[in-house]
């Protein structure tokens, strides 16, 4: 496939270049099979709006369909037009041309598309389950037995308007627990405080407490743990265990 | 054992505290057994020079003994006085009373180490092996296939006098590349350029081209690996193939 860059993000072949007809006259010229166009709109991760994303996926979309399109014209076949991007994907009201969405966060969402307006906090299907193992109560810290290690240390929100540490934290039940927020966090150790760091506004989590960590990213997040814990809401029940494809 | 917190870093009874003998005692009501004292300077990371660093770890060592001899002046056994951190590690110039060091970055160095000036970049035993696939020659990118997936989200450079990017580039040989590094990362695709961002001054690196990457932090980035292939220096020769514990 020949990747496209649509959006300046990334990698890729300009749109409109002399390089993808090039691209393809070489592909056949050495009896290679051009299966078809990719691009992947990352740009739209640094959207401030639902509105910009919108935008962006038509910008992607174009941009693809259009590759494909050039490509046809001179005779070259193009059977598969992929585009990408969580966001893109959620906002897209015309994927006509479109054989492929490739978009990962998506089957989870996480706290950055909660920032960019893609879902609602809430609706977050992935958490890290861990344990208060300790306190440093002048500082209003719970400590928990999980930290950058579990969580990654992807810090994705610290861009967006409302920067949400190291995760937002909910019960065991998954309800977010306002402004209680991973703030800072170590190899094994995270920690939690509240948003505004006064030690009188941190509910008693008494060691051993459970709570369940929303994820800044779900990519890099997931990508630390080599299976998931399926369960029913407000559980511990684990109704099945999927691993992981590791790598990428 | 019983954590204490000898620098103020995370977690732990604070040395001087009565929490100590309180905890020992609850242990021995509870027919449980102390093993001993346990810490980590984390604090020493945050250091500016070695002299800075030899004194956490006389400050570490310090703490961790005169907490065993408190214990054991109390009637209490207190076999173990674990110490930690690898900058302490390597610059303590004394360990007597201490009976393990636990220090993980130790064995291969990385570069937030060499900021520290605890090792040298050239001896950092460790490095991510990538590929060039594709340009972006106007802005003076090579773009490889490894990104943050492969190096770890772990910029702990950026907070230190040289900010190393996502990682210091070396070619096949791991002799440093002076002055390209991994300016940016995808999360599959890592951007390398001139840290001046002046196109003319990067290699011409031909798509195939083998770099391999020095990570800012070694914890981090291995565990984005699920085993290391041990080659001699200069070589592709795999002479050994180590599986990882992953985990924490």
């Amino acid at each position: 496939m020949i990747e496209i860059d649509c959006d300046g993000h990334r990698s890729g072949v300009q749109p409109g270049s002399d390089d993808l007809l090039h691209i393809a006259k070489r592909l056949a010229a050495g009896k290679l099979t051009l299966k078809g166009i990719i691009t992947h709109a990352g740009n739209s991760y640094s959207c401030k709006s639902t509105e910009e994303i919108a935008a962006m996926s038509r910008q992607e979309r174009d941009a693809a369909v259009g590759c494909a399109q050039r490509l046809r014209q001179h005779g070259f076949s193009c059977p598969e037009v992929s585009v990408g991007s969580t966001p893109t994907a959620y906002f897209a009201d015309d994927l006509s041309g479109v054989t492929e969405v490739r978009a990962g966060v998506f089957v989870f969402g996480d706290l950055v598309m909660g920032g960019l307006g893609v879902v609602k906090p809430q609706d977050i299907a992935v958490s890290v389950l861990t344990s208060v193992v300790g306190h440093q109560k002048e500082k209003g810290w719970a400590i928990v037995d999980g930290g950058w290690m579990a969580m990654s240390r992807d810090r994705g929100t610290s861009r967006q308007r409302v920067d949400q540490g190291y995760g937002v934290v909910c019960n065991l039940d998954g309800e977010i627990l306002d402004d209680i927020i991973m703030v800072d966090a170590n190899q094994e150790h995270g920690v939690i405080a509240h948003r505004s760091g006064d030690p009188k506004k941190v509910p008693d989590f008494p060691v051993g407490t459970l709570l369940r960590i929303l994820p800044n990213h779900a990519c890099a997040t997931c990508a630390q743990h080599d299976r998931y814990h399926v369960v029913d809401s407000g559980g511990l029940q684990v109704n099945a265990v999927w691993p992981r494809f590791q790598g990428w």
